[in-house]
């Protein structure tokens, strides 16, 4: 793909080649997101991040990768968005955003509103999430974290094998995740969720179609034995009709240090998109797993950044400018190393 | 009018030299906002960004004009300012912030709050609306927006026929345009409104004292007839007793291609302060008028961000440096031209 | 105190070195919060200003602080912040957050909910306030213009007698200040309130221990003759139980012009953490006084940005830096002056 100009909407527009280049300018950015230089190459530049529905992590996630670029933040959030939008359709707001903005992040509590927006935008648009539909930017930042883990163990994404544990139906971040992963190669990927939560079939056929293999569970002990990475997911209470028909499915599924240490290998890399649920009637992901040095969820997190100014560098065609006039960073960061 | 310093509340500061003083710095202002080059002269300068009362596009206007001068922005936004209040009167907010900022912006839901806000400010403070009172910000951008258009026809302000139609009695942006239309020569204005929403008398008498010829109009079709411009309004819902009330006169007044076609000059301009209410019951500006390349509502928009530039550079008197220390924008902005 | 890298969280860390080394980086700051220089000392860091419960005024002054420092500010306000903890506990969101910012300011209606925060977060957290726990920074602000006011008044805080009234059992900032206090010499502390808001015994308890006098009054009049210093509270209204018993007690304790003309020594400081609550039903520090060149109150907030600028370039480490490569202010600043 020409990512110059583009929208970031669907991880249907990667093919191996593109994730690879996510992944190239990824790594580069590590040094600017870990603090160790500055970059100012967006000096100048103003992101739109525009939350049509809450979510603080992904905000900030995506305003800080701007700003350590060099650029500038405005910022909408949600009870004021959608005042917006009042009487208004999307493509005019688009088309007045996209003026004062040179590249813009849109969440949308709709499935689809955000590729309807970016029809009219004349800037770059970036999906942070479009209802159930799509979360682009975490898959790629979940699968650059799997690379850098793998890579950390000297084995690779391809051939690896992937338990993906929760509810595989409404999570958007575990959809584009089943998305981008069918660009590699032979992977054994293991999906465990109650029955009524299975991932969609069209997904589970375009992995068999790319050769992977595709086994489902309903319980997760049999699904850990000697798999490389599982990923957890939380019950998402939001999508459902009611709290209570998501608390049916709360709870079921967990990993701990005792079923971890029971079934997975030793060096099984834990990860999960964020926030877990730690309300004692859910707790997916427990508590008791921080001290084990395979969780790498705060990885993902610390690699989102790198990811997102990779693909800020990408559409705005600065990546190959961003480490010219690079310097070392004048304050602490001692506690962060 | 002194601009340096000095708040900007009302058009009934500016004299046609202050209009066209505004006019010439917005245009040099162009090549900034439009992304052809970069200016950091206000590099260390902290725009206070007070929203009493939602507006996500005004909001975004203001700060990202004085980001793309070098500044930063703090926010707020209406359901935390409001809480800001409680208590405190707005001499003491306004003594408090313009000790952290160098220049403010403010939109309150109330006539008048702004200049009361102002008198005990120490920089300068930028009406961005309050209540059904004024709005001279947008006024400054649609004028400048007619002046840009006619040029580019070889017309000019001075002179024209402008067809404004819509809710004249409470929508502020329509008081302020016509406040300010006053200041050039010879016009032809012609008011298009529900009997129960003309412009108020001392507006009119205002209009006529310059000179200007001003007619009113109940129905559109005769006001358009080798009109240069038209000015759509929509019905501002929040200004009425109720939203029952406001729907008496929605969608009672609209312009569309065929009404267009019919009794417009083929080169007349299509004006819009925007948000148009594109929900069935309203379409005052219908969305089959988009191809038109008299449709100058976006340009509209775009120009505000140049307008506002110049406002800041005026009254923080930087209009003679902001050019000095430009440079290419070295990010991809294709999409955009 | 080693400053770099630590949080800031309670005014308990200070000795009265490390308030020394405050005041003297803050006095070092003037210049850069008043806009007679700009540095960029901080160009390229984000701070994460959290806001678990909205404070326009903290929120703002910490966020143009680091702007003036040359960084960048992330906000988040209180509606969405509690979404943000929805099922999440604050561990994590520390440990996302803190991969994200250089630097945190949190402000949280629990009291201790900042320092729980703190201790999962990989760089410095300032408590922004907790509940009606602590508010450092803002006892930092008004000792140090305590500091200033006393040295152009040719006195010194050591031995100076301090009148404190209002709400002493609930308010934070008192608290912290009273705390503060108490690494000073030789003070008269007067304490003002109803005698079911009286502060509590172990802060008096600190403050006699350090060999200050401390005695309580439930009228004002009696404890203002000789006072160096009056220090004002409103009664907060969000700390009790219900709006109705917080009204029994405003009002009861108040300062105009007349009781300070008949009262206090003609040269008494008057301050107060603001906002003040100028309802008729309250108004705890009158208008009447605003003409009186010894109401610090306004200065206080001013002092607020080089305090905070401090904090920043104490824990960052810039403290012997952000001086090098300033330059001036090249827009104008005349009304502040």
């Amino acid at each position: 793909m020409e990512f110059r100009g583009s929208h970031i909407l669907s991880v249907d527009q990667f093919g191996r080649d593109d994730v690879e280049r996510v992944f190239e300018v990824a790594r580069k950015m590590l040094p600017f997101s870990q603090r160790e230089s500055v970059t100012r190459v967006l000096e100048g530049a103003v992101l739109g991040n525009i939350f049509f529905e809450p979510s603080t992590r992904t905000r900030i996630s995506f305003g800080s990768a701007f700003n350590l670029l060099g650029g500038n933040v405005r910022d909408t959030t949600s009870e004021e968005s959608l005042s917006l939008a009042k009487g208004e359709n999307l493509h005019d707001t688009a088309s007045v955003l996209s003026g004062y903005c040179d590249v813009l992040v849109m969440r949308h509590p709709k499935a689809g509103a955000v590729a309807e927006f970016s029809a009219q935008s004349r800037v770059p648009v970036i999906n942070g999430g479009d209802g159930a539909n799509e979360h682009p930017s975490q898959a790629l930042l979940d699968l650059f974290t799997l690379d850098q883990e793998m890579r950390a163990k000297a084995k690779s994404v391809d051939g690896m094998s992937i338990t993906i544990v929760g509810d595989l139906r409404f999570g958007r971040a575990v959809r584009s995740l089943c998305g981008l992963l069918s660009v590699f190669d032979s992977l054994d990927v293991r999906l465990v969720s109650p029955s009524q939560l299975t991932l969609r079939e069209n997904l589970k056929e375009k992995l068999r179609k790319q050769g992977h293999e595709v086994s489902e569970f309903d319980s997760l002990e049999p699904a850990l034995a000697a798999s490389d990475v599982v990923y957890m997911t939380r019950i998402q209470t939001e999508r459902f009709a009611s709290a209570d028909e998501a608390d049916l499915y709360r709870g079921r599924l967990r990993l701990d240090r005792e079923t971890y240490e029971a079934w997975c290998d030793p060096d099984t890399v834990i990860m999960h998109p964020l926030p877990r649920d730690s309300r004692r009637k859910a707790r997916e992901l427990d508590e008791d797993l921080n001290p084990n040095p395979n969780l790498a969820i705060f990885r993902q997190t610390d690699n989102g950044l790198a990811v997102r100014m990779a693909l800020f560098a990408l559409v705005l065609d600065v990546a190959n400018k961003f480490e010219e006039k690079s310097r070392a960073v004048p304050w602490h960061t001692g506690a962060r190393a």
